[in-house]
């Protein structure tokens, strides 16, 4: 039995630790095509912003590291250019062929510039890598923009944008659709929109880019189109779903056997609408990874899915959301109950702002499928809160009654959660 | 049908504004023993801190405001001495008589000072209303005593102990129990001990007082034996439960027809254990009481129960505790499986800290029965995922499993419940 895993950033190392703690002789080797492994993929807006201030600040772990502690073999700059799966090996750029026994896929995903001209320009940025990080500190040390144009209002040119305001920039985001942070909620992205131009961020949505030349800006971010990197996989007969990615069983196991998938690269399964998406994120990939891992070491480990919580600081105010917005629910087949409330985070002798939280309900069932909060304290634990309530398929009676913490100092004793819940009853 | 309410603070008013809104033209009536009514009592230590500046600060609604805004009668200074339920009438302290056909228990409680003798002295003080509070500040700006014993550990003691540091005097907490902040868990009463002595203040431990005057202090807070406030009621034949607290049903009925019962005076059921407790919180005192007053308005709306979460601030610190501690678990007839574990809280280019996260699980259905969250940065929204988990009935692997919010301004990629979660697993 010898363990073969392909890609070394989140998903893949976490299956590669994983196999090696369930068996401690199982031979694994991880093949990386970048030149580093382990890297904090979210923590490259921060690098861009200068808040980290060497990309080594990035990474968590080295090859020497897996090596010596784990017993497990990390190759990088390795590049596997195909797979052979009956005979169990894969080749590689230099011509190497690498056998194995179980497969672990983890490829992750890449930036889509498909369709936009005069992406290779000096000016022209992706932040996928700490390689595209470090050169656009260098471009922003050396030539000084004074404009920036980011292509995509996701959650990495938000932050992006967020990065370069902070150095000074005068930044515009252009978003084809009319949604920002991937949500389908004309409120939320209007809120999105405030706390921007509050900051001197242009939003422009609706407004596909199709040439970076058209853009008047001394440099340009395209942050659009996750890719899941699936062409490997693909000639070794493994099955993509309707987005594009790998599918796999709740055990991440490809409808090849013995080829397992996890991370940016794969499909998981969505609690609330019990359907294959995709949404990648750092968290799903370390997950995945881990159950990955531990099925492909012989172990039999289930991922129980996601509900695609997610957390986005823009110029201090966290932007939450997890499940589904009214209008996704619709467009998934609910018939969505909805309600939005403002509350106050703790007393004024404490400081406490406001914070905005949505609900949103199914009809028929009463469950919750998903919200959203928006403020500058508690954002994550309240969507935390939503989250753990969807993936336990919670009604809004049951949300209602919840337990939760209150002293002064901390909260209100009806917490913005509570009151958006009590809202909601009254709306069905 | 007319409606009246016994006691105008958190249940009290929860309970005739409820009825209000369900019923616009139900006669409700408040009677409230105190001078005023609606405050917040959990920010009276702020009040002796000074942070809350003036009383007023801490009421939320005057009578007035009942009157005008909602047509509830509220009646201040206003002593019911007895109930004369077969003649549906209470009895005031001025001999006036009040008829009702339904009526609303919340009495509250009182610090059961019982078997410590010189409590009347005037350097000694309860905190338990505004008058208490202002008569501490008082005391504390003419007398500027140097020392102060607190008696008890429980929530009120901890944050008065805070409060009189932060006034620069010396204070030493007596605590009878080996326990502080009410939870049955030696190592959690131990971070406490070092964060109250980090801040010089002493805890001691398992000492019994019997008389004020053998603590050579200036003066002396009594935060002891919350009792529930029951003597009307059992007058009318409602009765009490093996707490001392008023019985009720998940309406919030008592055993007595048309009288209902809620806050500190009642017991609830704690969703654990699926027995009744008594654990006086403000929240609880909220939400029974809009159960008990919606159902005495003719509604139907039941109380789910409490899972006991609370969170304290000491010096800045967050302890947050819900559920089951272990020894609580074993004293509950469970085989509590137990983890503990430290966490950073965001990555350290974002200043994060550590958190102390404890998770307890049941041997046999694997279901979490408890936690506690140690932390300065996020106590507050990690203790309320795990009291949702609790509500929710979860198990430890669906725990594992959940869809927590990541990036890096708010969190690490594995948050550290989730970390306390896997090694939970790992304990069975």
């Amino acid at each position: 039995m010898a363990l073969l895993v392909i890609g070394g950033v989140a998903a893949g190392l976490s299956a590669a630790a994983r196999a090696r703690r369930l068996d401690p002789r199982l031979p694994i080797t991880v093949l990386e095509k970048g030149p580093v492994i382990s890297y904090g993929a979210c923590g490259l807006p921060y690098l861009v912003e200068g808040r980290v201030r060497t990309p080594e600040q990035l990474i968590v772990y080295t090859p020497e590291y897996f090596r010596k502690e784990r017993n497990i073999e990390v190759r990088t700059g390795t590049r596997v250019v195909s797979i052979a799966h009956p005979r169990r090996e894969v080749v590689l750029e230099s011509g190497e062929r690498v056998r194995y026994e179980r497969l672990v896929i983890a490829t992750g995903a890449r930036c889509d510039s498909a369709g936009i001209s005069g992406v290779n320009q000096p000016h022209a940025f992706t932040l996928h890598t700490l390689d595209d990080a470090v050169r656009m500190r260098r471009f922003l040390a050396e030539r000084r923009p004074r404009t920036a144009a980011v292509i995509g209002a996701g959650y990495i040119g938000v932050e992006a944008a967020d990065a370069l305001r902070r150095h000074g920039l005068r930044v515009t985001i252009h978003e084809r659709s009319q949604h920002a942070l991937l949500r389908d909620d004309p409120q939320f992205t209007d809120a999105v929109r405030k706390q921007l131009e509050l900051h001197g961020v242009e939003l422009r949505l609706g407004t596909a880019v199709r040439s970076i030349d058209e853009l008047a800006a001394d440099m340009v971010v395209l942050s659009i189109g996750f890719k899941p990197n699936t062409e490997l996989a693909a000639e070794a007969g493994v099955e993509v779903g309707r987005f594009g990615a790998i599918r796999t069983d709740d055990r991440m196991e490809t409808n090849v056997r013995g080829i397992y998938a996890a991370g940016d690269c794969a499909e998981v399964q969505h609690v609330v609408t019990g359907r294959p998406t995709y949404i990648p994120l750092g968290t799903t990939a370390n997950k995945t990874g881990r159950v990955a891992g531990a099925n492909a070491a012989g172990g039999r480990e289930r991922f129980g899915g996601i509900v695609g919580t997610s957390i986005v600081s823009i110029f201090g105010m966290g932007f939450g959301t997890t499940g589904l917005s009214a209008a996704e629910a619709r467009a998934e087949g609910f018939s969505p109950v909805c309600a939005r409330i403002e509350g106050r985070t703790k007393p004024g002798y404490f400081g406490g702002g406001t914070t905005a939280v949505e609900l949103v309900a199914d009809r028929a069932t009463r469950r919750l499928i998903g919200g959203s909060v928006v403020g500058e304290d508690g954002a994550a634990g309240r969507i935390n809160v939503i989250a753990t309530a969807l993936q336990a398929r919670l009604t809004v009676e049951d949300f209602e009654g919840l337990d939760l913490a209150y002293s002064p100092p901390f909260a209100t004793v009806w917490d913005p959660l509570l009151i958006a819940a009590q809202q909601l009853v009254k709306e069905f």
